[in-house]
């Protein structure tokens, strides 16, 4: 446990949480500021962050809750889809700095859209040469 | 494989694609419409959709890779943070549906920000209902 993360403090039962799933690993609870409502987080109760420093056995563990969560909010809250997104420091909007998923269920008439707008590689060689980039980070490390 | 399912055709090599991992169930490959440039997509080489449908262990192996491409990001491309994103179903904004994770590199510098707006809950009671009803689908099915 981590004494100064909130979500080490949910997980120790020391901050309150709407708890909907818990194992012994794995923790799930409402987000209270939820993109959608229904927004449900899942994280290891133990302190790691951030995906790049997570065991992979942790990640198997908590993908597996995360699938779970996905399908209750289609059977549970009728979600017309499901949005899952785990990020990772302040530039990709990270605000606990303990790992997260979060499952987001999507609603016809949820007024919500992410802004996502793709953006066009200047030729195929820049696009090839980081493709190559991260063959060799793969390769090395 | 899905006939007419364009990433079945990549994993398939009937359609070309800037490949930066392989095995024998998981390929990775450069989005070409990249939200931020250096995005890749993770897919299981077999025809899945959505993420409550996929074999739970196709998708621990998938988020391993997932981890294997972040770590690539940061140490090949220099990346900030990383955003993990899995989307199911139109709404969700999901356009191939062939299960995928986008890994996407953040830099300090890539203009790209989220429309991340947190809602409230009118009340506490609001939200514990809606926890009770994840619980019962848990529960049920």
């Amino acid at each position: 446990m981590k004494t100064d993360c909130i979500f080490c403090k949910i997980a120790d039962g020391k901050l309150p949480a709407a708890k909907v799933y818990e194992d012994s690993d794995i923790l799930a609870f409402m987000d209270i500021g939820p993109v959608v409502k229904g927004h449900t987080l899942i994280i290891p109760k133990q302190h790691y962050n951030p995906i790049t420093e997570t065991p992979p056995e942790v990640l198997q563990k908590l993908i597996v809750v995360v699938q779970k969560i996905a399908r209750a909010q289609v059977n549970g809250l009728g979600a017309d889809g499901i949005n899952v997104i785990q990020s990772n420091g302040k530039i990709a909007g990270q605000i606990i700095p303990h790992i997260h998923f979060h499952v987001i269920p999507r609603f016809k008439s949820d007024g919500h859209s992410w802004n996502w707008t793709p953006r066009k590689y200047d030729n195929q060689d820049e696009m090839n040469g980081l493709a190559q980039k991260i063959k060799n980070a793969l390769a090395n490390h």
